[in-house]
């Protein structure tokens, strides 16, 4: 069960309200590197994890912190569209000096014309000024993107992954603004992300690292084709061999092989199909194995 | 550019076509585990790639041998569908005692109705008996799938995590089915992913292991709110402290700090919005902080 | 900022796994009517609600709630999901029995095909035995359903219409099992889908009723184009009058006309486009209003 | 079965095209407020409502109306459209002159590089010029936005808060336009809203007002936990009551309880799992609840 | 402008209703290949057509009908539901029988686990036992299906494909079933699509035929690359010619060239992009061309 | 199997990095007109492909060709983004005057904030400056695109429709350009789909031109209602005529029958499903016929 402080985790203050950054902090929101998938993410894992509980019980900590960070999100994009034009016309000429005045960093102004055409129109039509559950380009956030395999391994490389192109998205939003307020929101989302790639690797660590290798540990390898099992096929067109580098040489991370190198060929044979059978809807030119004449 | 061989990477073979297996491999062709995914993913990593260029040859690679993958299990579904049930009505009868006799490995046998409720639908009234793009419930593959961040390691970690859950399918498959072909069409799947996951691994040491961490390395560190930055924060709403774990004691993996633990506490403020403006489209009642009497 | 209890807020048993009614909870996890979309709902019109601030206390509040009734479904969704077959070959013979006596509330049994053939597969094979934020048809929840207008009215009659088809939904749930402790969960999330249907009508009431009516009601009503405003306009081929009934007679609920109806008839212009332009990719054909001789 | 007339609903009418504009009018065609929503909504409603038949033939009176408000707005978007930039080099200057002179209702014009910018592309891409069925941000409209429950009462609550956010909508773009010709057009859409939002609370309570709550008012109510039916649940944090209203004191509007309000406990079981199966994908990791020394 | 007929425009029985036919049937409502899709293609690309207006004209007239498909369609879907089971348990009993009953054409009865595990649940669940504007697998319509791109031979050609698609979808269905009333039905549908195909070809040949190609007409031929324009290009691995047909020889269909054949080679660069920007988010290893040492 | 040449099929070269071009290119890489969906649809036609395997071999061999052309697509957008701007603030004034200077070819130059308003910000956040498979708008692409149905003649014309489509939009982008590096690589690509329409048009010759109609042709054309299957019928709403053309008169494309035309009138019965069962989760005013008094 779920409890809330009307409080924010962290400060969130916006002074240059700008709605072209409103639109980009929704990819933090609702993009696939977002807190709507980090948070169902640890969510799904945790109510769905089968093993020792202390694991669920840290996913749980860590996904019930994510909504918070949905809500300081959801806080400064609102913020962001104080004062955005929702005129095209003569009267937003006021609201355009005000607006002008707090994008110029720089000294240039952005017309009225350039915000709207900049602005997640959705902000302006659909929500009165506020956040929605989607990406910089409006895209709703799709939940096929909660990966939860049962795998506790696979789910903490699931986790780094997100953490890290998170990190890298909070970044980059860091360098677009200038805005003392979201820079120094933004540096807090930066060191959670930090922290939570770092708890997942320590994740992965104490549950055997390398012994947890290949995921799942759990398939009996004998049961797999282990000529193909360490080694790197090279397709390229001309037969020459593929790149070299720590993945065709040297012990495999799983201490369970040695890395090589081959160039491809076909093992297997032609997948002929055959003729079409009478009652599937095909043309009658399939029904046979000869082209017509 | 690409180039086709007739011929398939492995040999692929099925005793006892089943409906429903055919129906259960689609999540590994369409689903977000499957292999469209980790194809678009290594092209697109590929084609945007900045940096040493044999990263993107690995890349393009691999993305290359993937393709072979896709069309491999679209022959693997195919296969599973011939002498699939085209109709509900008695002239089905005869087609059913084949299905039948190949389901049995128990000796038990599904029906005509059990077949077609169980099949994906479109095997049968979209395709004429073949794969499509989608996952094991019919839903279609989302390219917003496809991670490719811009950043190497993140990159690397995004794909580990996509070899990890390929892997989890492919054994989930393999226990799945008893058929002698399709196990040993998925052995060879399930060493790929074995090498993919040792190879993504492999690539993050070289591009400097945990030197690379956090991701992105190259955002000055000084700039993130460092007191956040190793530090579990629990969320338990009796005050409790939260799980202990290698998260919350010794040094960091990234060698740059320690681990510790604390009870989260709102930093920041109470988010409130103030009145809704007058030309906003909300009610009347919002455009006051006060109540309606 | 949120916090979490280790406990759910109401008790969650189940006698009889049954993984076909999983797969029908399912929907009031990521269905439109389910609890991902009423939660992300009432998160994102209390953290953009602009007015009193009581309003959006409130909101957060039952968001909040609603966010720990996810989590009872993601639970009644796994313990239905005990023991669902993972094979379709004989040794699953044993877990067959197993299932058979637990689904045979009537004295009859599943197969293992039929289960296999009802389930999520997904279920199976992308999360080991566990929930997904996904629909009972596994089509992942889209978060273009979180209506938050930033019009408290409009939202409010959102949230009646959300719990509505909500209960609607739990009731058929209720109906499909016979699972005493599915059951008496299902009374729960039944009782409290009463209460929020309750809560936001109250909220209409206390934001004026009526008075709040057309919404929005800080629209300047002489704006529109009041012959159309309060008339029933049908549209039957044959010119016969409209259906009547409250909605073409009497005062009109908002107090501000009265119901009357008509046969509709075309106010408006033939629209025509006239010819491409020479430079936008039309066929030449398309350059004059003349066609072909 | 349906007809057609060539002529429109009402006059549309446009003297200074922007394909700024045309972009925002898409979300009355294509978004989740628009009229395809509707349209569908009222189609699928009537076609399959079981009950008295003047409900059905009222339901589709008025979708057969609204496919001609798509109509409508389908042709105000290529009137919005009509001399829109084509291109980005020095042959358009002559355009731009063009489209300057009819935006500059302020005296400022938007350079080509700004249409270019803000429109839909697709509106130039794939269209040539015309309506697309998407919103405002290209995102195509999804059918799940189609609520037709079987439930008269709950759909009845789900026309309502369609028609309260489309006239939301509707109201926005009047505002956001100084366009004589779409102001007048917007000023009958937004009266038929107003009748629509009338139209189906009248529907409301013709069927019975508050007897037909709690929705769907056909379920045994002695089957649900009625004591959670009236109690608002508090989940503040501190423990701080929960913010007091109509909700929370005085009779329910279905005049069968009092309202009260609680500070919210859990009165469940901390859900646990157990050790995942050996067959499941798991990590061997996860098959005891003892974790790792 | 639209208008509405109480009666279908065919008759539609169904003599046993059948749940897993109605979750077929819906392939043609909601599906790719079905008649939302084509109703909103029609519609679209009336109402955005620029040209001779009759073409207009006869594109609405048919759209109109297609509006007409759908209902008679959700009818349907309707009929087949009707007593469907509701519910897993052994009251479901008696309605068992009557569902055996209809659906033994070959003496088999489906049971009620095989018919709730094939059904869309949705139609339990969410509908009430009525059509969903979704496909068989239950995956909602998407409106990017619809094709309507200003150039009006790109979109006949559309218009055939959605046709030919569409009438082996029906097909399909014909063959599904053994209901006298159902087949009578879809025997309608096939001949409204035997035309359809035939009205596109048609206008195809009206507006030129081969004097159309290529596609759009209204490019000047000589900026394209002719080199490439009227060569087969083969992409076999080993070298060998590609396959042999009327493409590879004889006068091309547009009168303009010869089909010839080579086998492919790249003619362009290797395509390498560099080191990363410094302030791009990437890893520093990515910051210059050189790999880690 | 696939097999790869680190060389493009076509040399791409840009002189004046756009990234408003950009984003338009991305239509051409993950729209619906775009090489993805014609790629997976030529892909899935061959796996899937029932019939003389020659077509197999042609879908393939062209199949493959196209991955090439995504490739070429995403060097050209990545090509593109080069100098995109990554801040709103004053350190980019310096990129600033670099893209301004390359942006005008009119002289004109377009200010940093309308590049980032226009661009698609995930250009930006999510991949640092390189291609995504989306579209024009950031939509991603949806494999329920690719038509693969199982019949040779259907697939064919979706085939033709998609070139047409493609080629539409490569003239589109071919125009909104004035970069001689980005017009030399549209007019490859254009010439490309002039190839690909011809072939699939010679293809339809081949097997059989109008004898394969109407599709599926293995359909015995006598079980469909055949008084419906050549006549037009219109459906206006005051009973004119409908539009005469090659559709109304003459015989048709298939020579089975003639053209004629007709006004559409209902054939079929009133569609009434009459009171909603007590166990379905409807109103109990829904469960007699009788309204309420």
């Amino acid at each position: 069960m779920f409890f809330h402080d009307k409080r924010l985790q962290y400060t969130v203050r916006c002074e240059k309200p700008n709605p072209l950054f409103a639109r980009a902090l929704q990819q933090a929101i609702g993009g696939v590197e977002g807190e709507i998938r980090v948070c169902l993410q640890y969510l799904f894992q945790g109510w769905g994890f089968r093993g020792p509980a202390k694991y669920k019980d840290m996913l749980l900590n860590t996904a019930t912190e994510e909504i918070g960070h949905i809500e300081m999100l959801a806080y400064a994009v609102a913020l962001n569209l104080e004062n955005a034009p929702t005129s095209m016309q003569e009267e937003a000429a006021s609201a355009s000096s005000v607006v002008g005045a707090v994008l110029g960093g720089s000294g240039a102004t952005a017309s009225i014309e350039t915000l709207l055409a900049g602005m997640n129109q959705r902000h302006l039509l659909s929500t009165g000024m506020a956040a929605t559950p989607e990406n910089c380009n409006g895209v709703p956030f799709n939940a096929s993107h909660v990966y939860a395999s049962g795998n506790a391994a696979a789910d903490m490389y699931c986790n780094v992954a997100a953490e890290s192109t998170g990190r890298v998205l909070a970044c980059r939003l860091y360098h677009l603004t200038d805005d003392p307020g979201m820079k120094d929101f933004l540096s807090f989302l930066i060191a959670r992300d930090t922290m939570h790639q770092q708890q997942w690797l320590a994740c992965i660590e104490e549950m055997g690292g390398s012994a947890g290798l290949p995921i799942p540990n759990s398939f009996n390898q004998s049961n797999e084709a282990t000529d193909f099992s360490y080694v790197f096929i090279g397709t390229n067109h001309d037969g020459t061999p593929p790149p070299a580098g720590r993945w065709t040489q040297g012990p495999t991370l799983d201490g369970k092989g040695t890395f090589s190198a081959t160039v491809g060929v076909p093992h297997g044979q032609e997948p002929i199909l055959g003729p079409a059978r009478p009652d599937s809807g095909a043309q009658v030119e399939q029904m046979s194995a000869t082209p017509p004449a």
